[in-house]
């Protein structure tokens, strides 16, 4: 049924037409249509992510450069019309980058550049030495005998590569998310990884960690992928040991003020659950945080301000600018501690750069089939392939999204999203300002269905 | 007749032919088709590439890891087989990078990333501060009051696009060489400069300049275009004055260390000029000097071992591996002054990277036509367009160019080049293994035809 109720909805275009059935009843379909046609031509996502990205720059969880971050949102936020522009508090333990490098000492001494993951234990001011010994997987660490380990400096490699959906993260980046406390489990003085990531360039990615409970916390540290193969053919002919000097000094401070940025649009019924759309405020601090998350932010805020200049949603729209996402998401946790328990007609979030939107999943639940249908024809104009009716994702709404909250999936494509991700290279000039309007299309488009129809706003509401 | 007897000279492929003509009557041009297509299986070129950048890595002039690199460098030329393996010792002037960063302080407190000129003044330990003037290119700056710059940091753009033949460079190279110059003529209390590069990562392209007589040395750096981007918005948007700190520390040591390394392949004709293939050894500090120029001395190695092993030229082939290239030509300075009063049959430099040739220029002389012609032939298979006979360049070799000493261009293929030049990112893994054969060929034909004609060793000689 739904798959030709929605088809006849959009053969409706342009002539509004009022839907016979379930949720969707209210939605005129010529209307999202137009909305999401006219998104084409924002360019307030481009306009937040260029202003956030400039006067603020990086934003490292927990710092005043979040802080000032966060003042920016609010005065933004409040200049674009939202109501109810607030910042939610919370604190949290911060991990402070300091000085960081790696010599090779011994057999051929030169410089490699590294970076330091987050959660790295600090080196002694003067840096560690230490022998290295290298791993193909995560599994060949755990296979070694600890006397191999011991005192050493461990290097693993793996082989990530590219893909549309992001999927190699998952897999690959367990060098990262596990290495630190298996080699700390086996004795090592350190870990040094092949960055996760999937570009050629000498800029390391970062990325938080965390030891097990028991390990106790290693220096950790990412090299760019031509230092990790520099290393690799190093240790292949050396004749003897290959030494390292290492040095990654950090700082952990505890209860440092972080916070969510929260902004609404009004529904016409006041009971109604509300759409959450999220992003994150907070960055690395090596880049400036346009693709992760400046442009996620810029691209939800522009739908959700399309809906509000249309006229009222039947339900509000609530826009959540998280905070400290990339160290543990820590705001996203704050607002399922504050807010998990109420209803919520449906969460999302665009946290996966500013490229096109490729796929749209949702997870509404059995008896919302048929917006889930009108989601779907809605998107497939701009090219966004019908994805699970299962399965929803995202950062900060995870877990949310574990606790069972219905949501929606608008699949970014990622294919060189990892060549960016957590480096100095993540800045404006990255941002394809044609593929981010598609993105806001199919966001308009999605808040459209979602929102419950809009109604224009009388004459005197509208100054 | 040139065309027609060379294309008679291709016709007689694979039967040997014994030219006719001038100069070139000594050459079997299907031989040099033999060992040209031979070349395009050579893994001598990349592993020399490879070796010198893993085992030294970077090698700037007239330091430690120059003369590694010369070791380095006369040992793998001994093992090859080459004679007369020696180093040419020179002393020069050198300029060593210290630490380095600027500051936005106001309007909107951020890092950029930023590389010290070679040659920049020194600021103070804690670094200058002062605030930002920009100019759209040099033009701009010369046109400026003295009372807009005096104790300003002044910042010069410019629109450098990627350029088959490299030519951007020489037009859009102006802030980095005149620049510093100019600012300081005007009282500036420091430059900055948008990189001299066509990429869009957060590496800056560092490069040589000098301070023409009588301008007072001050501190000098490029942003990465990332970089210089946000500073152009930052200027472009602030209401007050934006204000940077900038650290640039740097020594300048006198007479340090540096040399050619010199080879060569004997010619049966004892009195014979050789022919001089040359690249350089030395690199920028930040890279490992892959592109720039490992990969020439690569490829003119490889290109001059084939013909040793396929027999005797003519004329000997000289190797040299010039050192203090990059900043200010030291070892091409040597070259001439000890040798270039001496007759050379042609000369001809490697540096470019290693993608395609896609053009050979000669300047052989009016004499000489036929020779040209025959190289022009020969390369042609290779994709190679037929360039002027009137001009030739390189960088070591101009000084002898200058003098009139007959030579060849082997154009590489540009367009990358300046994305990768004078950067961290200039490692091994840009070398296009592919592209890297089809020069090695394209040498070895242009030595087979130049050399005057490969003859067999005595069966005893070649053990």
């Amino acid at each position: 049924m739904t798959k030709s109720f929605a088809a006849l909805l959009l053969a409706a275009v342009p002539l509004p037409l009022l839907a016979q059935v379930g949720d969707v009843r209210r939605i005129d379909m010529g209307r999202v249509t137009q909305l999401r046609d006219g998104a084409l031509r924002d360019d307030l996502a481009y306009a937040i992510t260029e202003g956030l990205t400039t006067e603020v720059g990086q934003r490292a969880a927990g710092t005043p450069a979040e802080a000032r971050a966060r003042d920016w949102a609010v005065r933004r936020l409040r200049a674009l019309g939202f109501a109810n522009v607030r910042v939610d508090p919370f604190t949290m333990p911060v991990w402070v980058r300091g000085a960081e490098s790696a010599d090779i000492v011994a057999p051929y001494p030169q410089k490699l550049v590294i970076a330091a993951l987050g959660n790295s234990a600090s080196t002694p001011p003067g840096g560690i030495s230490g022998e290295v010994i290298g791993f193909s997987s995560v599994e060949a660490l755990r296979a070694a005998r600890p006397e191999q380990v011991r005192g050493r400096i461990v290097y693993i490699t793996h082989a990530m590569p590219k893909t549309q959906d992001g999927s190699g993260y998952g897999v690959f980046g367990a060098p990262r998310r596990q290495g630190p406390t298996v080699a700390s489990q086996k004795g090592a003085a350190a870990i040094v990884i092949r960055s996760i990531g999937t570009d050629w360039h000498r800029n390391p990615h970062t990325g938080v960690m965390s030891f097990a409970d028991g390990a106790r916390p290693i220096p950790a540290g990412a090299l760019s992928n031509p230092d990790a193969d520099q290393l690799e053919r190093i240790l292949a002919r050396a004749q003897g040991p290959v030494t390292m000097r290492l040095t990654l000094l950090s700082q952990q401070l505890a209860n440092q003020p972080s916070g969510n940025v929260i902004a609404e649009v009004p529904g016409r019924d006041r009971q109604a659950a509300p759409v959450l759309v999220a992003c994150h405020l907070d960055s690395w601090d090596q880049g400036t945080g346009a693709i992760d998350d400046a442009a996620g932010c810029g691209i939800v805020t522009a739908a959700a301000k399309r809906i509000m200049d249309a006229g009222r949603p039947l339900r509000p729209i609530r826009i959540v600018w998280f905070g400290a996402e990339e160290v543990g998401l820590f705001g996203g946790l704050d607002y399922r501690a504050k807010y998990g328990k109420q209803p919520h007609h449906a969460i999302a979030e665009s946290d996966f750069g500013a490229d096109r939107i490729w796929k749209v999943d949702s997870r509404l639940g059995p008896d919302r089939k048929a917006e889930a249908e009108a989601l779907r024809q809605a998107l497939q104009p701009l090219g966004i392939v019908p994805g699970s009716l299962e399965e929803a994702d995202g950062s900060d709404i995870g877990p949310l999204l574990e606790d069972g909250l219905p949501g929606v999936g608008l699949n970014q494509d990622g294919t060189r999203y990892f060549d960016l991700h957590h480096t100095p290279d993540d800045t404006l000039d990255k941002v394809d300002p044609v593929q981010m309007r598609q993105n806001v299309a199919a966001w308009t488009a999605t808040l459209a269905v979602l929102s419950g129809g809009i109604e224009p706003r009388a004459r005197g509401r509208r100054r």
